[in-house]
């Protein structure tokens, strides 16, 4: 590529200040040092988590910041060491890494990689503590590794995955982050036998890929709101005794703990896969436990980014997975501040945007 | 049997009060009524079980009563409709049952019975909502269905698993419980594989027969006392991050809540085996659940009681689990308070009680 080893002037979307609306900035973009990648990105996508950061009230704020982590693109160029990719290759970034070295990447039943694992306090690349980014020399902050905001992105070779250069991109950029989690909580984690009865909290994205395993196969629908006792209880009463499976996307510390107690007793396995504040203290009662529940975590449905991500870019190939029932909107990359009005409102589930028209 | 159908004169060790000494008595056994049978006890052994419910300090106290609930004897005679047994059986009468009907017992991961599980607050038969032990007609309570410190016991069917007549009864009664409680909850439901670290909280014979899946193989012993961190913190750094499984037998709820956080995230699996206070809380940050950690409990070290205990009696007549070595004592029916006495002390694991000599 011409552009390879020369900095990109592109266009990104700049959070300034926590909670404003970003700014589609013209921005510098180093290339790709060491086991780095460079990134022309084609489509990215709006997930909660981008909001949550943005907004910055839980969190030490982070700003000027580029967001963005959902998405699909194409390499542009790869740095020093890099084997596994080259230009041209079709490509999901993603905000976890798979370095394929540590203990966890080695263990068959984790994908919480020490070296890549998710940092949302760093904004800069692992490398060598410093941002590709820049607007006048002065440098803008990564997020979670990927920043896909933008024309163009850097990332750590672990947080890219390789996948088929025959799927739409504009379609399985979704597959990234939140489709994949929540389908690989219920496939990977809950493991329903068949006649299962499953609970799912919370139906965002998450969720509803969460019930994709039975193509959002959701026979019945509970509103706590609706119902004077806890709904656990509600639950237990209307499954015989308890759920055989459920799967929490909320990260809400009450859904948690209904979650759990509403599996049922000697077999019910509960999955927590939203993500809770940082205050939060799960309680229960310990016999809730002894009564054979279980209760586990998982995190990016214990998908391995670059081993297994893949894989599920080929369940969509085959018509195995549907994703486009998850894209509700589409929009230009300079409208992209109506994704998150869009996230505000709750309207829609995925709002795809087009970084070139 | 010539006492088939008649009430039996036999002794009894009677808890007339709670925390009082045991009283040998002259108790009347009448016959086993359906789906019953009435069982000759050759050895019986103490538990802590029996102690906590015979001190009543935690739950309603329920006098006179026959305690024992670990031990080994052979069936003097069936009631109507008990086909699996007969007469001259050996079995290992066991506090929780098998009923086989249910959906528990239909399932392959429960052994939880709907019918025939642990109840503690139940001091009658089940069949019919009476005692069978009587002294001058004044009925006396049963224990968990098994009052095995009498010479005989009715229990129902589904509470006695028939096992190998050549085992020898003054070794395997110790299987009815504790050893099998612990054993089951390393082999059923921590599943430690191979190479993995396994930390065990108390070591009473639930803890040891945890440690059996190694032969006691215990390789470092920890005093939380001894340092003044957390002892999940400690266990961390000696293990490079975390036990990969971990298996909690006290009952005490900061033990519980450490054996859960000590183990590693992305792998680590916790088992809960100790019964808690009835007023316990289990509280952890949710974020531990999240990085992949599960936690789950166990009843009877998942083992199904008519189905499974026969062959962990198999595996001590193949030489592959050891039993003597938690047998510290041994002391004639008419000495049982000994063995209480030992308990309270601390000294040694099981205390046998014969009943013949």
């Amino acid at each position: 590529m011409a552009t390879a080893g020369k900095v990109i002037k592109c266009k990104a979307a700049v959070a300034w200040e926590a909670g404003k609306p970003l700014v589609i900035e013209e921005v510098e973009v180093a290339p790709p040092q060491a086991m780095e990648v460079r990134v022309k990105i084609l489509f990215t996508s709006l997930c909660h988590t981008d909001v949550y950061f943005w907004e910055a009230k839980g969190q030490a704020p982070m700003f000027p910041r580029i967001f963005g982590h959902e998405a699909g693109g194409i390499v542009e160029s790869v740095g020093e060491g890099v084997t596994d990719l080259a230009s041209g290759d079709h490509v999901l970034p993603v905000f976890t890494g798979e370095c394929k070295e540590c203990p966890h990447c080695k263990s068959a039943e984790s994908n919480m990689c020490d070296l890549l694992r998710i940092n949302t306090d760093r904004g800069v690349m692992i490398g060598d503590g410093k941002s590709r980014f820049s607007i006048n020399g002065k440098p803008i902050y990564h997020f979670v590794g990927t920043s896909t905001f933008s024309e163009y992105t850097v990332m750590h070779v672990g947080c890219v995955a390789k996948i088929n250069p025959k799927a739409p991109l504009d379609k399985v950029c979704v597959l990234s982050c939140g489709i994949s989690t929540g389908l690989g909580a219920t496939i990977n984690v809950a493991k329903p036998p068949k006649g299962s009865t499953v609970a799912i909290f919370g139906l965002g994205a998450v969720g509803l890929a969460a019930a994709e395993a039975r193509k959002f196969g959701c026979t019945e629908f509970v509103n706590p709101k609706d119902h004077d006792k806890p709904v656990q209880q509600v639950l237990a009463e209307m499954t015989n005794g308890g759920v055989d499976r459920s799967v929490e996307c909320t990260g809400n510390i009450n859904a948690m703990i209904q979650a759990f107690e509403c599996v049922h007793d000697g077999w019910g396995v509960a999955v927590l896969v939203g993500v809770p504040h940082k205050d939060a203290e799960f309680k229960t009662h310990p016999m809730n436990f002894l009564n054979e529940r279980t209760l586990k975590g998982t995190f990016f449905g214990n998908y391995k980014p670059r081993t297994d991500l893949p894989n599920v870019v080929e369940l969509y190939m085959k018509k195995e997975l549907e994703v486009e029932k998850f894209i509700t909107h589409s929009v230009p990359f300079s409208e992209i501040n109506t994704a998150f009005d869009l996230m505000h409102k709750g309207e829609g589930i995925r709002c795809i945007i087009r970084m070139e028209n």
